[in-house]
Order: structure tokens, then sequence, then C-alpha cells
């Protein structure tokens, strides 16, 4: 996966291979950052415009150009992997090369950021204890022998920049679990982990907060970990070409600035692509499913006294090459 | 829940409400038992046709009438609730004093039967160990103290008749479990007991097949209870107006016409007011959502020796007022 970087040399290569496509892209400095977002009340999606704080409403764009067969949800997109990417570029081209470009740009000021998949086909899927300091701090004897998947329901999921409640009625001890997630592009059965990355789209950042005394008192997680607004995701999703080694990416996590977690994916004892592996032994993955790969050591219930989330409180997730989800507890 | 058999005798009572509508539509012979089909590519619903094995195809015929605003899906013609019954009233009434009726009824023979809800909106919610016998079965020292929920993915939804995969690849154990599912009608948070059957729209039968060696081995039970075809639901949907009693229905499951479980829905130790009053302090529930309200005792893991689903079995599973769910596996 680290070809890109070589044929980033090769300038002005005939453009003749997706590889090179892709290059072309990065040629214009356009990096492949998708969001989804809400604008005049409308659930849109599109690319992050250059280096600019903004991003092109690709919708609207289409429709300009009258392209009919352009997907109309981010899930349709995520479905049609890197051609979609060719699509977008395209079609920014043609955008620029008119005269009305701006009106299709809207600045990040000006809109409410959604997870980039704003609603999963099925539930959010959590990989348990998948780092070993973690399992630790949990009070596991072992990290688990298998892979240990539970689910957050899709009416968890909230945006970046997006406030969320505290759940004080319910629980005492909410708890952040910063994570990489992976969005799948197609769907499958019985992936073999070496075509594993074929079913990646990309990558975002997710927080699998989590009631930590819903969680103990009801032996299966998904109770604990499906209340409203307890899957933050985003900001973007990041196509794959752009992270050459998902198995080597910093993952921070900070509580109103202080370093709660530093962890590194490479820490993961499963691996991205034994995770599809294994879950698709079972489950047939779809287009826009997401797997959040498990946290890494620093949980609030593994301090030393146990620190859960309060009112006010702001957690920022960042993870090497995505960036940054933020979100105030209120 | 009664009252619908009192106002049975009143035959012409001027009618002035929805009970007594209810009634009306009783007098016709009409019991409103609601299906999924395929025919001819598409995914249809309908209600059965009074005593015949045959479905109306409700979207043709109120294409027929002009009704532009009746429901396209069934999700959105369970999110009317009984709003959606008066409507499908009319529109059978209407069809059979035209002279084309006969168009819109399609023999059973001729359709393909899938769940009520073909696909719900988030994975199927199921209660573990809900009835006390069964937890003993399952080696639990004592039945859980409070509600144990875990999910099965909608990729494993099925039909009745559905010809269901054993899945000899990932396990030597797949056992049945006769379930009774309550069919959501609204969206809902903190639902209080009193008020939770104003968010059912009916019943239907669920077998939560679950492959034991996946189940135990990966502790969360999501992965050994998501495989394909694992969530046959089934036939119908019965309206909650045509189930007096939920919580006094035998649910029996017959493996090759051998009764395995015979239970009543009476035993459940969390009660369907209950279920949906502490899954909603939690979770937001939504249209077309289903909870499978776990099984009686008698599951092949609790048998001795323990005896699980092999190749050619077919598995039943009656509950009294709604039918027979019926599944071969190959």
């Amino acid at each position: 996966m680290g070809r890109i970087l070589v044929i980033k040399r090769k300038k002005y290569r005939f453009c003749r291979n997706i590889v090179v496509c892709e290059y072309t892209w990065k040629g214009l400095g356009i990096h492949m950052k998708l969001l989804s977002f809400r604008y005049e009340g409308q659930t849109l999606f599109g690319p992050k415009v250059k280096r600019e704080e903004a991003v092109w409403d690709v919708l609207a764009m289409a429709q300009a150009q009258q392209q009919a067969d352009f997907p109309k949800t981010m899930i349709e997109a995520v479905s049609l992997g890197m051609d979609f990417v060719e699509m977008v570029r395209k079609l920014v081209e043609e955008t620029e090369a008119g005269e009305n470009a701006a009106q299709f740009k809207y600045a990040f000021t000006d809109v409410e950021w959604l997870s980039p998949i704003p609603r999963t086909p099925k539930n959010v899927m959590c990989v348990g204890k998948n780092y070993a300091e973690h399992a630790q701090e949990m009070g596991a004897e072992a990290p688990p022998e298998k892979v240990m998947i539970f689910t957050k329901a899709p009416t968890a999921i909230a945006g970046d920049e997006q406030t969320l409640p505290i759940h004080s009625d319910v629980t005492d001890s909410l708890d952040y679990e910063g994570e990489l997630a992976v969005v799948i592009s197609k769907t499958g059965k019985n992936i073999p982990k070496q075509l594993a990355y074929d079913y990646v789209f990309g990558y975002t950042i997710g927080n699998d907060i989590t009631a930590r005394n819903v969680q103990a008192d009801h032996k299966q997680f998904f109770l604990g970990k499906s209340l409203d607004g307890t899957c933050p995701m985003g900001p973007y999703v990041v196509t794959k070409d752009e992270i050459p080694n998902p198995q080597n990416l910093s993952v921070v996590t900070k509580v109103n600035d202080e370093v709660r977690q530093n962890g590194n994916t490479s820490s993961m004892m499963f691996k991205i692509d034994e995770l599809i592996a294994e879950i698709s032994k079972y489950v047939t993955l779809e287009p826009g499913d997401v797997i959040l790969t498990g946290t890494p050591a620093g949980v609030g219930k593994g301090m030393t006294p146990p620190t859960f989330l309060k009112q006010g409180d702001t957690v920022k997730v960042s993870i090497e090459g995505i960036g940054t989800l933020v979100n105030r507890f209120e």
C-alpha cells in the first residue's frame, strides 16, 4: 500500500489506472476527506475543499452537471468504492472550470457535522478488549482468545462537534473509548484475510461511549453501549488510499485537554484484516457498515480512582492522518 | 384489552370509534394478519384475504384507487399503527366493490414469504434467559436480575417457509429458540410501562437460531446469533387488537414434528411492558424495530445429550393466535 508514495514523483505520467488517477487527484491538492453534513435542513455529503474549511455539495454539483447516475446517499457513494473518488474528482474539476463554483461550496461554519455514515445499515460492530493493556485495565485476566463483537444501535450515532447528553438519569459512569473506525464498501461474506482491504472504503474516528454501570448490570453490552449520542464518529471518512498503513496510527484521547489515551493501532491484537475475515465468517458485511476496532488503554474506568465523564467535559479523539473528533457533554 | 369480545355482539352499532370500526372489520371476516412477500421480483406487503390462502397487494390497490399517500413500505405502514389497519380495511372494501378485485389477490403458492418486517431499522433486539427454566437448562445459576439484551444482524432475517443454511462450515451446534416477537410501531424513548402497548404494532413469531459454539467462544452473543438466515420471522404480523393478552400464549417448537419446547408467554420473567420500558430507558425505539422476547425451556443445548439441528431438519414454531413459522435446514 506504499505504492502511492512511489508514483507521487511521476508527475506527468499518463493516467491509465486508478492508482495514477489517485495521484492526479493528489496533484490537485484535494485530499479525499469526505463528510456528511446538514445544510438548510438537508442531509448532504461531499469532500472537504482542498485546504479550505469548506465542503463541496456534490449532490448539487451532480444535478447542475445533469449526472443522473450520481449516488444520492453516502452509503450509495461508499458502495462505489474508489470509483466514487474518481467521480468526485471529475465533478470538482468540471465545476471549478465553470463560473459558479463558489455556490457549491459551504463554509464549515455554515453546516452541522454529521457522522460520515449518518446511519449504518446494521448496528455499529465493535471489538471488545482488542488492546492488551486495555483488557488488563478492565480487569480481564487475559485478553480474549477470540474476537469479541458487540453492537451499538445506529440511533446512538452522532457527529463531530455535536454536544452529547451526559445521561445522568441512568448512569453515573459514562466513559470514553477512542477508536479507529473502518468503513466497509461492499457486500461480503467469508472474506479471506488477504482480500480484506478490498472491502474497506476508508477510515474515520469513533468514540465508543459507554455507560459502565449499565454495561456491567445487563451482562451483554448492547444496552450500556447504545444510549443516544454515545457513538459519535467523524469528522471525515478518509479513503483508504490516503492511509498507507492503518496499523500504525497514533490514537490519542484527551478529556479537557488532558491526555488520557495515547495508543497506536499497531497494538491491536486482532488486526483489521483479521477482524474483517473473522466477522464475515458469520455476518454478511454491507456497504456503510462500520467496525470500531477497539480502544487502547486509558479509559476512565481504568484510572485510580475511576474517573468518569461529567457535565461540561470535552472529549477529543485524534487519529493520525484522519483528524480530531470533538464532543462536549451536557 | 378484552373489549373487542364485548363489542363483537353489537353487530350494527354505528361506527364512531376505532374499536367499533375494528369490529366492523372483523364483521367482514377479515382478520388483520399482515405479511411481506415477493411477487414477480418485487417486495410487497398486505393482509391475508379472509380465510383464503391468498394475500391482497395493497400497493397495487392503492395505486388503482389513486391513493398517493398510502405507505410504500411495511415500516411506513407499521409507523401508522392502527390507522393503517383502518386504511387497509377501506381499501379492501372499495376494491371488492369494484370489478377487478381478483387481480389484486395473489395465491400463497405464487408468492415467496418474507419476514413481515423484511429489514429492521436496527439489529433485532433479543432478550436473553427470560424464562426461568430456560435459564436453568443453559446452566445459569440464577435467572438474570436485569434484562439482558443482545442483538441479531438484520442480514440474518429470513421468512416463513424459507430453507435456511445449516452453516456446517462454522458450527456443529446450531440450535433453535422459538419466541414471541413484538413489532414496535412508533419512535419512543423512556416509555413508561403503563404506556408500553401504545408503542406496539403487533406480534409475530421468531426463531432465534443460534450457533452455540460461536456464542460460547466469542463471549458476547452477536456473532453466534447473526449468521445468515438465523432470524426467520413470520408468517404474519398480527395487529395487537387481535391478541387480547399477549402474556398468555402457548409457544410450541417442534423439530421434525417432535415437540421440543412447550411453554407459555405467561412464564416470561420480564413482561412485554417491562421490556419496552427497560430497553427504552437506554435505546430509542423506532417503527419496525423488533424485540424477540426470549425462549422457553427445551432448546437442543438443554437436552441430554445436547441435540443440535442437522441437515434436513424442519423446525416449526407455533404461537397461539399467530400461526406457525416453518423452516427447513439444508
